[in-house]
């Protein structure tokens, strides 16, 4: 069961709720609060709905309800640098997969910043199939995307494989990536929740968008509603393409949820010859932004060469999607922009008074 | 081994390549002339490749030879009542799934007609998963169609589900459509390569990209080179939508082959919510049309009714989508377009004076 | 509405019921009478149910009802040669992919024959991805296959591709395998339906379960319940196999119809070493048969040369499925049974003095 | 580069070939001690190759190699309570899926250990899709794991979700599992290596096998080759069923791989009605034994109840899978065994005298 609380309810009033709900949790989320009953002896619905304080109530939790587009009519907004993502402006996060090395990292996020991107994307842990293959830079990857964030300005994006990641991630990381692989790693999810910063979720490639939602959900509960979703192909039985870019998944959140929504074109199509056309079919489809991997020189790469983007390419890829952006009625930020703080994002909980218990 | 003739090849020269090669067969597309040797005792490419008249050998076949980008690498066109489908111009070719009567055929081709479509859709032979479930109104849909035709001037596409429906559609339809589940049915594939008209063939939703070609590649060797390819969703696991609709399609298969490429977003999603931001990312990712199933009253239909458009969203779908081909230097047809006539179709193989053996 | 008709109907019940439903189609099989309407103003169910003759009534059909369980508990038995398949003893259809030479499928049967095949598989047409790859020995197939059945008394199972095929393989073939490609492929299936003679019909690939039985139903509907389901792999991510063979399939589809069930293991896997384990799983899964490729010179074969046992592999596959045939209370045929005749199949509907409609 | 020793290799000779590989790592398994090298400037392969004490040299890592089949041609096998999983004798893991309270859990556990399961299985840790269903008891489940075990003797398999899970299952568990959706969470498997226990890991759903085999790898890189693996159902189109299990899987496994390879009809079919006879079908495909769900009372099992054997039909389970498991050549326990201890697992690693680094 899961109770909706006026925003005028009272500590009364909220403490007669919460007698009356087994092993009773309190979430405060920008869009409201919340008391979630997980004990088995949860009164009915009816029983409770009519309490003071009490806006609305679901009984059956067969879905997302905190994610779900009924919580948060008008939308949730993930402030990302100075772009509100889930807004007009689209989102842009982009360079490497890996970060290699401080050259590599810094050529690439100058490049992104100078033609428009809104974050720097680059791999510290990175989570390889084969043991084989190189891990990433981890605690070092971390002191690089420091000092190109400070350099550019750029707000950073970066992978967290296991919940003691998270806090290594806390002063630099603007937002953690949750990888495909990960989506469903609950422990992580319930770390990324209390983290507190803006999260980007990956769906993973065998994965429903209900279930992504639910992996979602799983961030909302801890009292972080700063989830962007990201679709970023599932896996069929097309070879042509490393993965199926599903951008089905684009209407489809979009009805479903109030979270932004972004789309991953290199990963959903593992080919760089496809990822222009996917980042402007993903902007077209309604995307809030999109995520791609950009490498000053992708033959030398040491991970997901295939499908990096040249720099070149990145810009040519900025100038055809701004052109779909304008055409759908959204916004592409034009080269140039500077980034002077990435720290301005407003602290959505601390205002409410409340924490998650 | 497929030997592809130079323009300049004189029947001497052809002979004498034709008596090298075992079980030849004569193939004449308009961008160029082939002898096709099914033979196991074929020569050597080396050897064919300096004869005289010889442009080219391709001695091991394992995909596409006819239909593969290499082949005509300005790109073929296929035309469709005015509309030069692969060129400029976007192919917008709607209409209810079924038809149902004229009533419903007149009312749907006249609205679509007059905000823009280029061809209208419609079947009357329906393949339908259970023998319950409504067949089509057969010759008496084509009877239909056949008058709709003439009092709109739109060019018909509808399906054959046999080869002998071939030869009923002879006079009246413009364009045959072998649907997903047919891709793979090879006699079909034959009898609309002998019928000399644009072919619309849909990917089956198992078939790779490369199976699309090679079905293809079926009618080509006919010496029908008029063949529209359409990505219209393959199976997967998730079922948020009626199928996954594969928009990596496009880039790749614009890479691949020479053919021309639409979507269609109404069987791809199986959404009616979902279909027009599909469409207009289906424009931006490249493809060279759309095919929407719309009818009006949606609720009613006879199949298919809950991804089909309503009029409205039709024209809303139209307006969209030709902002995003304008932002993809495409061009979608204005509203009120009259469509005098349908038969201005060149008869690409009768100058070359070569029938196929 | 599909209305079963008690044994014991009198003429003028019947026909008071059909007066009833509009555009009746009369539907006779070894288990029973129904009467289908077809047309929109069927009675309601309650109506029908009371009417004298009449036994039960199926009101809304989403599903299968004439291939469903409950329309024949006793399960439906479908004689092919001397086997009775879907009874206890197992079904070994054995042969090449395709019939390529009368040596070789003469060499073929003679073995199998010896170790305790119950008939024999071999293409004449083959449905090729590829319109380069060998396309079967057509009506010289046909030719050898008849030869062959006369000299080894085994049965004969060919696949046909179109209507029209059906036709040719009146007087050689015992049972016309409808392939994985043409499961939907409905003109094709009402036309074996209205052969009268076995039928197998191969899963397609991306095929749900449930369109399996449909498909089926289309068979049924023409007043033909021979028919013969074959699991032989669906269409993955997996690439280790040429398909996933879907064992699944055999406790599903016994428990929801009464036909019986046989399992491809040489195209569900694609790997000869995969075929001897997967076989013996079949049968331990509950399958009624198998369905396996073997060539005398497998790396010699025109298709599917990676997937054929041979002959030594194919007397080891009978020897290791015997055991395992045992421990699940079915039999399989010991070596040296002799075939002396396939004409013994009872003639199902000639008995009950009544046709289709 | 991996090289590996030869049992005869001297500590000079060793250090010699440590000296010449970049970054190493040594990885002694009882099948053989290795040098791993990670180093981008490994030699190459022909140069390390005809060093002293060197066996062989793999230069290129494409796909597994600690866990590839070459590794240990005898095939490995992995202690579980009085059952050596591998051998001639079949592993039989059935319990609940969650722990849910100690009636439940010994009732369950005292019915199979009588009826022939070589381990009990139970969830104290629980990955579920949704936030708001049962999480497990989580200590509470590990407390009541022990107190079962103590009484019954049976090993016990239990899930770790994150590293830290698995300190704490240090004393309790004998065999840790790694679950389908963690198949791919490198830090849990790196802790199970390093936890030096037998590990059930199970294949993704979305993960071939390839990808299995090298999340394998992750574990013995750690010095840990005590590995099962687990089929477990992947995902496909078809919904009749919850997953779909891949037996494919089985035979491929056994000729790539020298690990254990076992399957779980439970997860793999969700159908209760599925899984004795994918039961019986797994171990004639040549599964080294089977995990299974078993409640005392499946309607009211907190999770998976719809895929649990009721006690009953374990019994009829293991008399069916018995009979076919004789007929290929394998042994499931009897009826009645007793286990005293569980504790004779030979510690494979002391005696070699080398840890891992």
């Amino acid at each position: 069961m899961i109770v909706r609380l006026k925003d005028s309810a009272r500590d009364t009033e909220i403490e007669a709720v919460l007698s009356r709900i087994g092993d009773p949790r309190r979430v405060v989320l920008p869009f409201g609060r919340f008391i979630i009953g997980m004990g088995r002896q949860d009164p009915g619905g009816a029983e409770v709905q009519h309490m003071p304080g009490v806006e609305s109530v679901v009984a059956e939790m067969n879905g997302p309800v905190l994610a779900a587009r009924d919580a948060n009519r008008r939308g949730t907004v993930v402030p990302l640098g100075r772009t509100l993502v889930g807004g007009k402006d689209l989102a842009v996060i982009a360079g490497p997969c890996s970060v290699e090395d401080k050259h590599q990292l810094m050529t690439a996020a100058r490049f992104v910043a100078a033609y428009g991107a809104t974050a720097l994307r680059g791999g510290a842990y990175k989570p390889r199939t084969s043991p084989y293959a190189f891990q990433g830079l981890r605690l070092g990857g971390l002191a690089i995307l420091d000092e190109v964030k400070r350099a550019t300005g750029l707000p950073v994006v970066t992978e967290a494989m296991e919940p003691e990641d998270v806090d290594l991630m806390r002063d630099t990381v603007d937002c953690i990536q949750v990888g495909a692989r990960s989506m469903q790693n609950f422990p992580l999810l319930r770390a990324v929740g209390r983290a507190g910063k803006p999260v980007l979720l990956k769906r993973g490639p065998a994965s429903s968008l209900s279930e992504l939602m639910l992996a979602a959900e799983y961030v909302l509960v801890e009292g972080n509603s700063q989830v962007i979703l990201c679709e970023r192909g599932i896996r069929t039985f097309e070879t042509a393409t490393r993965n199926t870019l599903d951008l089905n998944a684009v209407p489809v959140l979009k009805s479903k949820t109030h979270l932004p929504v972004i789309v991953d074109p290199s990963h959903g199509t593992g080919r760089r010859d496809a990822v222009i056309p996917m980042a402007r079919a993903a902007v077209a489809a309604g995307a809030d932004g999109i995520i791609v991997e950009v490498h000053p020189d992708p033959d030398r790469a040491l991970s997901d060469g295939d499908q990096s983007l040249t720099l070149d390419q990145f810009r040519q890829l900025m100038e055809e999607t701004r052109l779909v952006a304008e055409a759908v009625g959204r916004r592409l930020s034009t080269p140039g922009a500077v980034y002077s703080s990435c720290a301005q994002r407003p602290a959505a909980r601390t205002a409410l008074g409340w924490g998650t218990t």
